[in-house]
């Protein structure tokens, strides 16, 4: 069910090599559809957007208009949850509102010994779009760990988009936009969603930045609005990485490679251990609850053809692989775990301790559960608020700053030829200021 | 030479609409083109960037080895230039360094009211390529404000790559990297020089993050590699906004305008104040000047073809403008101009005050001159030490903790159908932890 490699044999590097290999889409089909969907939402507005609306999620809306769900009636849907699921999001919206308060960042200034004045003023995105996936799926999880950000941030207006096939969106989705706050909510979806909120259209307010996972369409959508309008980052497969010292009891383990494989057949779960015996037990732990799994296939699939277990022989090189890997998530099933965070180079959210569960941090730990996938943790982050503020530089001289820096400027511009910088800066300066 | 609008008349919304429109080089040839180099690389490695240096830039190398210019080789390259011109380069890399140091963001963690550790481990990128252009341009800048922040964040390992056709190479560009302390430079460039930085070959490491400015080749190919590595913004064309109050000097604002018009036929250049006298004054001393500028003919077209003077009624409304047109640059030529900085919702860096000219952000003022073109200031940010920065979400739970939390992640994964994500939550909740 799941490969099991030994890092001392002699094959090891290229079997883990090849576990790094998992191909992202990248289509021609989809690249050309997802292209004449953009040009027709970009050409034709909303009369475009609500064609493909009826067709693609079929639908009989008589408008893109008639697809806006009021904030009454997301208060409606809080307002009739079931009473632990309205707690649950309110206790997971207010954990992860506290802990992103702490990321927002202020403007500063400070006067040189020259005189000049420098600062950074921090700023929030005027106009924010959410993405949710709909359909059979539906995470609520998604919505409060996109728009909290951005409300965090002060973005003044968040777009929620949210597709609604055969009329269908769950009530929980519903009711955390409007725990979230979302300003406005469409049921659109798709790259035709996209296309509406980086270019907007008659109904669709054009946005500043769009987040939010969703399917190849989407993907391909934003990759190809890119630079027209920020994204976050395109979200590959998916992973979670174990390092176990085998103090964990094997079921939990096999709980929570399972809670990663069930995404998605492409999901990554790797458990690494100096136990073999350890392993084993996990195996045998995850051939006896596997049948008890509504989403067995998927996990099954998943585990086959991208997971693996690995025998190592120290703990240091169980950290040495994993930041070979730069996981997603890296649990550390460790029974003196804190002392081992030290290790960790490269990961998107590091699970500390047995107790720390990766679902515990996909819901309400409190950071966000947007994490860079497939590897990228080498180079990016968790969202975060600072994805929703921007930053402008200011520059003040006086006179005799200007002097002084416009000396430099000009021997600078000169070297580089650039005769009209090097005299711009002259005029700034006592001498040649003529 | 340069358009004059009137804000108050009947087609300006239309013609300044047009302002904006200006479209950056997306070519089909272009994009083919650069995915075969990319290909080539990837495949062939040092084989493939060997012949395409030789042949595109017209060298002689016996391999790609040999392109490496030394550390020794750097620092004879300083000490071998005017006395002027080291200065300057020792005086704006301090400058640099000192603003950018106030970027730099820290660790930090906290335990909450369940005992839930939280916290954001803020590490260095380890390994940050930068590309600096070559041929006739020579631009010294740009090695200082792309490698300093990657050095203040405390990169491990910076290549900095910089085509040499013809085998020449401009000292000062040495100069410069030996300042920045580079770490290694190879004398490559174009598309093969990303795609090498990307994947790495035999001689040159792959990087986690490509930084730096380049042509149509190198702009495309960081589009293709995308995801693979990160990414700085890609440049599109530049600009300047300069709102005046008409107290300033005309010849100032004239050479202003050159000095961004002087970069690229692409560049946008737009000059609004109330005092329609004065933009005819400015007018005047462009035509005075111009005949005297060495690079008359792109600072023609870039006025011509994209250039605008405008008139408006009010302070006010030079403002709402600007922020529609959102500016790389924003001077601020106005008697009281901190007081107008509020004013400023949209811009990569402002220049506050007549005698701030953007020549002296752009050289060694310290905030960085890698800035959001083309609107993009709507959303992103200069170039800074964050860019450099990777952040790690940390949690840790007690088994106390957990209870709490595994309660609340087991009922919103139950809402959204997703059994394993459950009973991994429900694993470390007491009552269900059997």
């Amino acid at each position: 069910m799941i490969n099991h490699l030994d890092a001392q044999s002699a094959d090891f590097s290229q079997a883990f090599a090849q576990l790094q290999r998992r191909e992202s889409f990248a289509d021609v089909t989809l690249t050309d559809t997802v292209s004449k969907i953009i040009t027709a939402i970009h050409t034709n507005g909303d009369h475009a957007l609500l064609e493909y609306t009826n067709t693609f999620d079929n639908r009989e809306l008589p408008s893109i208009a008639a697809s806006e769900i009021s904030q009454k009636q997301q208060r409606n849907a809080f307002e009739q949850l079931p009473n632990s699921q309205r707690q649950a999001l309110s206790v997971a919206a207010d954990r992860i509102r506290f802990y992103h308060e702490k990321q927002r960042q202020t403007s500063w200034q400070y006067t040189d010994d020259t005189g000049t004045t420098l600062g950074q003023k921090t700023s929030a995105i005027e106009r924010a779009g959410v993405y949710v996936p709909g359909g059979k799926a539906s995470y609520p999880s998604s919505v409060l760990m996109n728009v909290l950000p951005a409300k965090v941030a002060g973005v003044k207006h968040v777009t929620m988009v949210a597709p609604a096939p055969n009329e269908v969106i769950a009530p929980i989705v519903l009711a955390a936009a409007y725990i979230a706050q979302v300003d406005t909510l469409f049921t659109i979806g798709g790259a035709q969603a996209i296309a509406a909120l980086a270019f907007g259209t008659q109904t669709i307010p054009k946005v500043d930045k769009i987040v939010g996972p969703g399917n190849a369409y989407v993907a391909e959508a934003k990759r190809q609005v890119f630079g027209k309008v920020g994204l976050d980052m395109i979200a590959g497969p998916s992973e979670v990485l174990i390092i176990s010292d085998g103090s964990v009891d094997p079921k939990w383990l096999a709980m929570d490679l399972f809670a990663q494989a069930e995404h998605d057949e492409k999901a990554q779960c790797l458990l690494i251990s100096p136990d073999t015996q350890h392993l084993h037990a996990v195996k045998q732990a995850m051939e006896q609850l596997l049948p008890t799994m509504p989403r067995q296939a998927i996990i099954a699939a998943s585990l086959r053809d991208y997971g693996a277990l690995i025998t190592v022989q120290t703990m240091e090189q169980a950290f040495t692989l994993s930041n070979q890997i730069a996981p997603e998530h890296l649990e550390l099933a460790i029974a003196d775990a804190p002392q081992w965070l030290d290790n960790v180079e490269h990961a998107g959210a590091v699970f500390v301790g047995k107790h720390t569960a990766e679902a515990l941090g996909d819901y309400c730990a409190g950071p966000n559960h947007v994490l860079p996938t497939f590897g990228t943790a080498r180079f990016s982050s968790p969202l975060s608020v600072v994805d929703f503020q921007k930053r402008t530089s200011i520059i003040q001289c006086t006179p005799q700053s200007a002097n002084v820096l416009g000396q430099v400027a000009n021997v600078l511009a000169q070297a580089e030829s650039l005769e009209a910088h090097a005299r711009s800066a002259a005029y700034r300066c006592e001498k040649i200021n003529d």
